[in-house]
């Protein structure tokens, strides 16, 4: 498929050069939103502080930056905590609003789920998904206002069209934002987002601790007892 | 494979209404539970103490939660660990009771091995598997009560039957709980369990060393002698 | 496809002889090379200093080495940071001059970005890619000179040959240093390359974080009341 | 492919049994074999030391045992290291000397270097692999003493047969030992493989450093001036 691959590289050539020529300026902008986007007090309270790493993908008509939102833990004893709030992966669309500038007054953001990233990693290069947040939802401003995050593949599978839709029933606006994204931009955000799931859903919290857990047990029968004892506890 | 996406979608969009509807409540049910499961006292000797982050999944009919047990180590001599019980993911299972209600007395509960963590993190979405436990294998009580785990693909490979099945000859019981999972939840599952595996196989502790092993070795031959050596040694 | 793997074999043990001969030497001279390759000083600023492990491939008529260069970031506030360069994978090509002898003198370098590492970790044992990278794009001196980096897989599907083109208008210069890499080889490079890839984004930074976010929050909607502000949020 | 599960699960269920019934000092004894096994003295330099956490599967004729071995760098100046050796994945062969007990004396070892857990790690369910090592290769007593690691998937793809051979011409002898292993115990090794691989190559040292690197760049043209220059230094 070189023929494929040539038409990536010119893309991720202009690309790159948007993304270089103006990026500092962008992700400054990237950056600045997410200031208010979830690492909450505590999440912060650390040397570095909090880290804003957007991934950025500049294209002529719209950008479209993702970064994640980690979990939040409620402490429910003596110093054990208890996922409260899985995290999510938020996603920044803004239209261009001329020659490598975006307007930030339009931007609209989509928070990716756990299980909506699992759909995401899932996709073939021939799959397409759609996610639907209300915020009203089962309230009585049910559907007053939607969005609706769309991934449908290029007809030459070279890449895929991701779009938001904000549809307000209301102030009587349907906004759509598109941003084409290439092989390799999307394999990039599968990698990540493979990465950081775990992350989200606090898994990585259970795992890396430096405890020893020294504790004997022998084994009878075909499962380890203590296991077992948890298998078949109450 | 739009329709596929469509149906995976409104299904994730019910289940995660559900979820996030009584979500609070019942994490907090999962973490009570999994207080008694499987980390031990060292394992919790660190600031944050133990944390727990059940990944659940709420459907009309039942929940399943599932959450690391982290593997535990012996002491063999001067600070050195051996691993001593391997960890598991344990799978809970939750009948409903109600309207977004389940019935925390049935509980039934299965303790996923390393290697049954392999094979369903290998399977297709056409794959089926089955696992078998019991308690009192090799005893005289063999067969008296058996648990087995069932996950078979939906026939329009948009996800899996996950069901949990307990035999007891002795009580007469046989139960069953049933739990359709859809393929992002399935594949948040398997990019869970991939990132946990080597974590339950102790495996996280050989390789986060922070020693530097500055030592020297002079190359001869076509192997590196230390492990030629190691290969060789008896 | 036994024969595919003998043939990978043979290669990978020739391969292996080549490297651990001169292999101290030779990675003593790529460690000498990336010593002035991108660790900024703060990076540094750690117990163990920097560390040197470019992933080495030496074949016939050249040899190969890779390693990462990590992203940096700006302070921007009290301690918080945000990512201002992201991390590449610096690939550095040597014409052999000889038997097991390399001519350091006639290195070529090309740093894969992000976006490119994706392009090559998706690719499929049939596919090709090629990147462009000019060092005076978009100024007068556009087009003098270029580099070009392809990647072709072999007729049999064994593995690919790597090669990189450096064209130089000003010098009348076409160099080319090709090396065939193993699928072995490749894989390796895969896997290393996706494990290196969120950090290359600086996204290890957003989720290694020790805090404990213990944020309360009541759940109502079927979204989660922080995530839904952040989202509908301008 | 519900008969495979089958299979795949009867099988496992039965080593499941053998390796918990006596899994307890088996694993006491491949720990204490590993013991001498790789970890450098500057290694064990850590509160919990060196861990043992080998990898077993225990078949009716034989087992198998894997772990990693560390890679060693070495100090080239003010706190800087350079990867000295690569790790390597130690598989350890040992037959069946009757019922659930296994002959120590006879045991044979195979150090997997990156390049060999790459080719394993890219195998398909109807690939073979081969891989050869010569202690005195090169020397005039090459030949003499050859082992050889051979993976052969099962005719119904339902796993491979590992078989470790060591043929001694001095000593006249020509040992096998076979150990069969399913798709999921396999898939538990490629997992686990592919989290240590990086770790083998030394590459999570160059990623896991807390130095924040704040350093400025200003962007001109359309690449990274400190990329470039890397890029364009010689």
């Amino acid at each position: 498929m070189m023929k494929q691959a040539r038409t990536l590289l010119s893309r991720s050539l202009c690309d790159q050069s948007k993304s270089l020529f103006d990026g500092a300026s962008t992700l400054r902008g990237f950056a600045s939103w997410s200031t208010g986007s979830g690492f909450s007090g505590k999440e912060a309270a650390k040397p570095s502080g909090r880290v804003f790493a957007p991934y950025a993908i500049f294209k002529g008509k719209a950008a479209l930056s993702v970064e994640p939102v980690l979990p939040t833990f409620t402490e429910i004893d003596s110093g054990n905590l208890r996922l409260d709030r899985r995290g999510s992966l938020m996603m920044t669309f803004m239209p261009a609003s001329g020659e490598r500038k975006y307007d930030w007054e339009k931007k609209q953001k989509f928070a990716l789920s756990p299980t909506e990233v699992g759909s995401l990693i899932s996709m073939g290069s021939k799959d397409s998904s759609e996610f639907f947040h209300d915020p009203s939802m089962k309230s009585s401003n049910a559907g007053q206002v939607r969005k609706s995050l769309s991934i449908k593949p290029h007809a030459d599978g070279s890449g895929y069209f991701i779009s938001l839709g904000v549809i307000n029933s209301i102030l009587k606006t349907n906004d759509r934002i598109v941003v084409p994204v290439t092989t390799a931009e999307f394999t990039v955000m599968k990698t990540a987002f493979s990465f950081v799931l775990p992350h989200l859903m606090g898994w990585d919290r259970l795992t890396d601790q430096d405890g020893t857990g020294t504790q004997r047990t022998t084994s009878h029968g075909n499962t380890d007892p203590q296991q077992l004892e948890q298998e078949w506890d109450k």
